[in-house]
């Protein structure tokens, strides 16, 4: 832990998370190597996001037929701390680590029951304008923070 | 084979089948039972489907923005004849059963490298308005046949 | 409702449910479409099922490496009486409707939040030799059903 | 472009590229945004990484069930450069950008059918081994850079 160029200092880090989503590995998300397969983190990552979006009160006026702009992922990267296995409970820790006037770059920590961390990552939304695509100015600053 | 109820003469049921997608199991489809997992194939069904549509001419309206119906599946089901492994090339058949004024009955058959069916499947598209989710007439069906 | 030929009476059918596993709809599981996509409701069929075997103290043995056998779909169908969305919450109820000395039909329904069914399935599992992929006999007949 | 820190030049980075993976992206991969859901790419990377093992020779000893080693991916990320959509062809193309003994740092470039490139990425590989978790020497060094 800590080589991870997006956490500077583990301890600080892990204590600014507080919003957390749960998941449990699903059977149809192990592979034959008998654990979860590597694509599955990111699907509980945008879960997680969605949630924490949704919290802010942020995610609902996106998913409005008549939105003229979309949240999209620019980037998105994990480390694979632990391995992980099926049916294990992980809570997906989400925060916002650092928001500009367009983007905001979301940080993600797993941790299994234990409290040992199985999951870091992280990755920068953008909201865009659906029709032409564009980056999009005002991406609900203030309400990402706190 | 043969106790599938959608299947009268497995013989000349075969045989009506023209039309097929290729598809190679990924390892993220596989499962700690070291199989393809159940929920996978209908993944294949519903590529093959599509692929089906297209080659009728009947898919492109559908993804058209203006278009105002939509097609959805009623029911899909799925008998798993022979257990599928990591790598291994399907092919996945796709035939139009029977079609009404407002819905088909399209069926699906899984074959190896080697010829033998591993899959048989089958299930209900209906063509609903994308606004209400009513039933809508006209499928396309003479497209479908032939 | 009524015309699945799994269902006799449709209302001892839902009564006699009892097990559920509830489900939020992900992001990740929507489709262009704007809907549920209808390969999703078979994962969560095997999620519930999963559970519904736990629950039953069925699914650890299996789970076990020295295990010599596993459950495996043998055939699954599903009805999808209604549109799903992202975010609605499923329960996913599942129950034994026969149990077989070396297979069981499991049926499922799901039911969103104000009671109504979103939809019905039901599937054969069958335990197999691990190695050889044999049927095996004993499935755990008596504890399925209570 | 340019911005990823692991790209020091993209034109040679570019270049650098010659085992490729063809992907078409299927309608269960879109999600309610129109477009294709942001964690299909890792599935995809997965895919073109096995197909790339396979090629050297290093990916059938990992799957004998006798194997000792298994390997794992211990990070990833993803630069989404363009939005894709259903049914686009895309190339996925993959390349051992360094290896050492006891990991691999294989990175990867999606192209559209017209040549520009729609998503970059990279991520370390582990051989580990199977009881333990622990890693392993010897990643076959040699076969995966010619």
């Amino acid at each position: 832990m800590g080589k991870m160029e997006y956490i500077d200092d583990i301890v600080k880090w892990e204590q600014e998370f507080h919003f957390f989503y749960p998941v449990t590995v699903r059977f149809s998300e192990t592979d034959l190597f008998g654990h979860l397969n590597n694509t599955v983190p990111f699907v509980y990552f945008e879960q997680a996001r969605v949630e924490f979006l949704k919290s802010k009160g942020l995610m609902q006026k996106w998913l409005q037929p008549e939105s003229k702009t979309i949240p999209v992922a620019a980037d998105l990267q994990c480390d694979f701390v632990k391995q992980i296995y099926f049916d294990e409970e992980i809570k997906i820790y989400v925060k916002a680590n650092s928001v500009g006037t367009s983007s905001a770059d979301i940080h993600y920590m797993g941790k299994k029951t234990d409290g040992t961390i199985c999951l870091t990552g992280r990755g920068t939304i953008v909201q865009i304008a659906k029709q032409t695509g564009r980056g999009f100015l005002g991406v609900g600053k203030r309400r990402l923070y706190y």
